[in-house]
C-alpha cells in the first residue's frame, strides 16, 4: 500500500508563523528517528540535488546541532539548539548562516494515526511578517516536498 | 554619579513580542557577563524575594541552561538553550516549566551609549497574542523591575 501525501504549508493570518502538516505511511517513533538521528536526518532533509553533512548533532534538550548542505561546490550553513525533545515534540531553533541575524523558533509534533500512519507538523514561528514571507516567496517549498518525498522512500525501503 | 533608570516595557501591536529597554551606568561587556556568568546572573535574576539556584549553564551556541527560584519553600524551575552567545548579542529560548509547553524566543541586545553606560534591549517571542497578553498581565514586570535594580546595585559596589 502507497498513499501519495500532500504537504500543505500554511501561512497564518495573524502572528508571523508557516505552519506545514505532511501524513506518512510511518509511525511516531520512525519520523521521530529521522529527526533525531543525525545519519538519517542527513538522508532525507533537503532539495534532491543537496548533499547534507551534520558537522554537529547533540539531539537533546540543550544540545546543539549545525550542518551545511552542498550543491555545484557551494554550500549553505544552518545551525541551532534543541529547547525539547520528547517523542511527540521536538522544540529548536533555526537559523541560516547566510542570514544570521535571522533566527525561527520551531516546533515539531508526531501525531499518531493508527494503522502504521502518522501526521507531522511543523510550526515555523519569526519576528516579523516581512520576514516570514520572504522565507515563504524563497522557493522553500521544493526543498520541503522533495525531503518528504525521501522521507517516503526510507519507509518504503526500510531505512528507517 | 547615579541615574535613577527607567525599564519601559512593550506590546507590539503587530507581533505577539514584548520589548524591554534598560539603560544601565556599565559597560555592554558587564552587562554581557551579568547575563552569561552563572554566579553572577543568580545573583540578580527575579524579584527580590526569590532565591536563584543555577542547575545547569553552558553559554555558548548550542548550551542549555536552567535554574529554581525559590520562596517560601515553593520553587519555580525555568529552562532553555542558548542559540547564539556573542558580545552584542544573545538569542535564547526560555520555558517555565509550570506551562512546559509554552516557549519564548528571546533576543538580548547590549548597545554601548558611551561614557560607561549601556542600553540592554530584550524582545521575547511568542507564537500567540493570548500568551503574550496572560504573561504581561501576570506581574512578571515587577520581577524585571527589581531584577534591574539589583543589577545597578551590582555595577555601583563593584561585584560586575
Amino acid at each position: 500500500m502507497s498513499t501519495v501525501a500532500e504537504t500543505t504549508i500554511e501561512a497564518d493570518p495573524k502572528v508571523p508563523v508557516i505552519r506545514i502538516s505532511r501524513d506518512f505511511d510511518g509511525t511516531p517513533e520512525q519520523l521521530f528517528r529521522a529527526h533525531t538521528d543525525p545519519a538519517l536526518y542527513a538522508q532525507w532533509v533537503g532539495p534532491d540535488a543537496m548533499e547534507t553533512r551534520i558537522l554537529e548533532w547533540d539531539a537533546r534538550a540543550g544540545g546543539g546541532w549545525r550542518y551545511v548542505a552542498g550543491r555545484d561546490g557551494e554550500e549553505y550553513g544552518f545551525r541551532g539548539c534543541f529547547h525539547e525533545v520528547r517523542p511527540d515534540r521536538i522544540v529548536q531553533t533555526f537559523t541560516f548562516e547566510g542570514q544570521p541575524d535571522d533566527v525561527a523558533l520551531e516546533t515539531l509534533w508526531f501525531e499518531d494515526l493508527g494503522n502504521g500512519r502518522c501526521r507531522l507538523r511543523v510550526q515555523s514561528l519569526v519576528d516579523s511578517f516581512e520576514g516570514r514571507d520572504a522565507w515563504l516567496a524563497s522557493g522553500m517549498e521544493t526543498g520541503v516536498n522533495e525531503g518528504y518525498a525521501k522521507l517516503d522512500r526510507m519507509l518504503v525501503d526500510g531505512t528507517l
